[in-house]
């Protein structure tokens, strides 16, 4: 008996082993089915739904170029004005496209979102424009001026704690009480298919482009940018610009491991976020390469745009730049595209962090 | 013969004083028909010659709106905007007109100007488009930036202490020397011409304004502006907006005498030059009205410029929007061309003046 409970004893643990390695097999199985199921990427032609739904209600942006920047750099640059959208940020075109995706019970409950930037003004317009009620969740340290642009856009306005923690809890309350239908600003179909609008105008604008560059910030514009490139032209490179001090995206795409960022601290405020399951998914597919850029390439950019074409650019739009300049070789001699994603400085806070 | 002689001499007097008023009264006209006959002024058909003989040279600047501003300021805005002209302003015209009027043998002996602002860029820039050697006299005090600037588009600079007395020293030396015609910055028939193609083409894309505004420094633009309008429509009122503390055309224009500006101090770096006799005499035959602005008036809208179309302005462009909000009465449901003159800013200056 001892020699028979001894074998059994073998057969039972590689067995046992076995068992639990299906079991997780199967479990993981099911999770990345689901997981996928919930995750229907967008298509270019999602994207063009999106751009006749949102036509009627975005400015069609214009595609600026600057000979002296051009010379500057060495390549031809085409600038896709989107500091000239409506709320001064591409942020408009994801939002508008959510809310008339919405169904027509959806639109009676509302829609709610926490965000302290540019996306929270765009839905707040987003949805005054199609009769839809807005709530947004915004730190109440954010400054007066975001405060009252999103109020002068008539959306109710509930403040909190500026913990990630405080804002999640005070929007679940609002979907929980009003039924409200939450739009993310960038974990979302909609939101994606709406941003990729402003590439195809680009590539409307301008169809013989080598690269097209957007900013990465929680992975929105990159998402949308990427599927419309690729889809209408598989050879045109697209590329995502990112702060080294909010790299989470480089890292992200060049590990093949989701991994949020830190506490990323970076004049563009634009890019704090990291990417989302959906985002990373997308520009693992469909984006060449990564590029991270230094603060102060940043800010130089951003100033020679302002000085030499007179537009104001917001430090996150100047990340586009900021990577040619740091990486000449690559672009030298090309046609490249630039999606300018927004305008939205505070001058006053950016003049003390210049001076200082 | 003593009452005789005291009789004479008692008409003797007011004989003489009656000679001497005729010999005065003879004088000043003979001085005022020599001053007509030297001061020939510009008039429309001017205007449209130098537009024709520009325009292969210069951009059609557009006309910008924005609801927003609109909305504010409870009228319609119409935004020219020469801060998008070659050199980032309209002195680009002026020069241009002035280097394409000169005879062969003119071009041949070259330009100069003493300038430290964006007229020096334009004349090195008109003069070297049409092969023409500008000698430009600068204040070794200028900014790097504008130095390189007038460099970079193939002047030849003479630096100089910074007063008045030794630019024009200098500038008379190369006027000697080189045989070199002098193109002054606004006291030039040809200049003022070429700087009221701008609101030639701003009557040309909006023709129902019922204000035209132009900022006032040297007067050449609010010149060619103010002949431009009245020629092509009397009834266009045309105002000139001017700093409050270098208000010296308002101060020739109210009292009818030509007063110029002692130290002027102002944000409006582009409006420290004081009225010439021939600035003065269109302005007080074309303009209707001249309003004066506060600084701090001047900066906010600057930057709501900025802040709301996205565009940057310098701050002497920004007083047309001053006098409107300083009198908002005048302007109410009015719709009004604002001469948008440039967007050359100094934003590390501007900024350690924004933080103080």
């Amino acid at each position: 008996m001892k020699g028979c409970s001894k074998r059994a004893a073998f057969l039972f643990i590689p067995f046992t082993l076995f068992a639990l390695l299906c079991v997780t097999a199967v479990k993981f199985l099911l999770l990345k089915s689901e997981t996928s199921k919930n995750m229907k990427l967008p298509e270019l032609a999602d994207i063009r739904k999106a751009h006749e739904r949102i036509k009627p209600f975005i400015h069609r942006t214009p595609v600026l170029t600057s000979e002296q920047l051009n010379k500057i750099f060495g390549c031809e640059l085409f600038f896709k004005c989107e500091n000239f959208q409506k709320v001064g940020a591409f942020k408009f075109r994801g939002a508008t496209n959510a809310v008339l995706s919405l169904t027509d019970e959806e639109k009676r409950s509302g829609v709610v979102t926490h965000s302290s930037g540019n996306h929270a003004a765009a839905l707040a317009l987003a949805a005054r424009m199609n009769s839809v009620k807005a709530y947004i969740v915004m730190p109440e340290t954010a400054p007066a001026v975001k405060k009252n642009a999103v109020a002068g856009y008539g959306a109710d306005i509930t403040y909190c704690k500026p913990t990630l923690q405080a804002r999640e809890e005070s929007c679940r309350k609002i979907m929980d009480k009003e039924n409200a239908i939450l739009i993310h600003p960038y974990d979302n179909f909609n939101v994606i298919c709406g941003q990729g609008t402003a590439a195809l105008e680009l590539l409307e604008q301008r169809y013989d482009l080598d690269i097209v560059i957007a900013p990465v910030g929680g992975g929105g514009l990159m998402s949308g940018t990427s599927i419309a490139v690729k889809g209408l032209n598989i050879k045109i490179r697209v590329f995502g610009a990112e702060p080294q001090n909010a790299n989470d995206a480089y890292i992200s795409f060049t590990t093949g491991n989701l991994t949020p960022s830190v506490n990323p601290l970076t004049v563009a405020d634009g890019l704090l976020t990291s990417l989302s399951e959906l985002t990373f998914s997308i520009i693992g597919k469909n984006v060449d390469k990564i590029f991270t850029t230094r603060e102060e390439t940043i800010i130089e950019c951003m100033l020679l745009v302002w000085e030499r074409m007179k537009i104001i650019i917001e430090p996150s739009s100047a990340t586009v730049l900021a990577i040619i300049k740091e990486n000449p070789d690559v672009f030298r001699g090309k046609k490249a595209g630039l999606i300018i994603s927004g305008g939205n400085v505070d001058f006053r806070k950016l003049c003390s962090k210049l001076s200082s």
